[in-house]
């Protein structure tokens, strides 16, 4: 039990893998898919994970010329909140995180982007989902029609980018994976 | 379907709610639940929605006086992976967040703390789950024995914050949770 914590540069990197020994599937909706493994501990003891089993997910920040940056306003059922979040969605059988998020980007804003950067990738929560996000800035966009499933209800609306940090401090923007969106997209743009 | 997106203030803000006509408890593992509920859609449809339903959880940036965070590295399951995060965890039944915090913070890193205060609450995975998580930052820290759980096994190190977000923009930081904490810190830091 340490007393003091050091630096990273004195940590002894530990082998701290736990290695499936069965693996079922207790769960599979129409949406989500849950796993529950047994695993071998690094102290040979044995525990029971159960996660989400995800595609991985494309988002977008898309970003226009004057440094505004387009939103969505919808509501979502298991939070019972409308929030404010960056387009993103499930990535396709088959399709590219670029691929998934050029789709995206398209069916729900109507957006096409002749550029595109890759901001880097976040697994999303880690205590039960094997989510991956690839996050991307799109820029250079061209407006045209939105195709949206008939079960999402989107409201889309523009915002000055340094409006939307403020967004987040006063908390009218909550969702995680926008927020760290934002931070990924500051550093990127001040590297 | 908008062929121009305008600014928030030109928005007539639509009532999206869903409204739950069933609710069925389809997945009670040990760690896991999952709700599928029948929802009533803002156009009259209906749909089904499937998350994870979760009791909260509390983060925490626990921050020395040399401005250095304390991070844990660690293996998760789901993922595959070993992530570096701050100190997170789920809010026992009864406690508060800030309870949780002060719990979680002693339990995995022996540290207890003079000073708390809220960063804000993020939604973490609205997709599909209910979880909330309560940031703060601890500063005025004193060590003392850890107490971790014994199927938890965590290294800590201390980190300069500095070096925390280039951690990010390097990947080497890409727990969400995490990540967003970090943009959160940030802001409350310069407001």
């Amino acid at each position: 039990m340490p007393n003091i914590i050091g630096p990273f540069e004195h940590l002894v990197l530990e082998d701290l893998t736990e290695y499936c020994v069965d693996s079922r599937m207790v769960y599979q909706g129409e949406m989500l898919a849950v796993l529950c493994d047994e695993v071998r501990l690094p102290n040979d003891g044995t525990a029971k994970r159960e996660y989400v089993k995800h595609p991985g997910a494309s988002a977008i920040i898309p970003l226009g010329l004057q440094n505004e940056v387009i939103l969505e306003r919808q509501y979502r059922y298991s939070t019972q909140s409308h929030h404010i979040e960056i387009p993103a969605g499930k990535r396709d059988s088959g399709e590219s995180f670029l691929e998934a998020a050029q789709r995206e980007l398209k069916e729900e804003t109507g957006l096409t982007a002749a550029s595109w950067s890759s901001l880097g990738i976040l697994d999303l929560c880690i205590g039960y989902s094997n989510e991956k996000i690839h996050y991307f800035i799109a820029q250079e966009l061209e407006w045209g029609e939105t195709h949206t499933d008939s079960e999402e209800n989107i409201q889309l609306f523009s915002l000055p980018l340094r409006e939307a940090y403020q967004w987040v401090l006063d908390g009218r923007i909550n969702d995680a994976k926008t927020v760290a969106g934002l931070l990924l997209y500051q550093l990127w743009a001040n590297k």
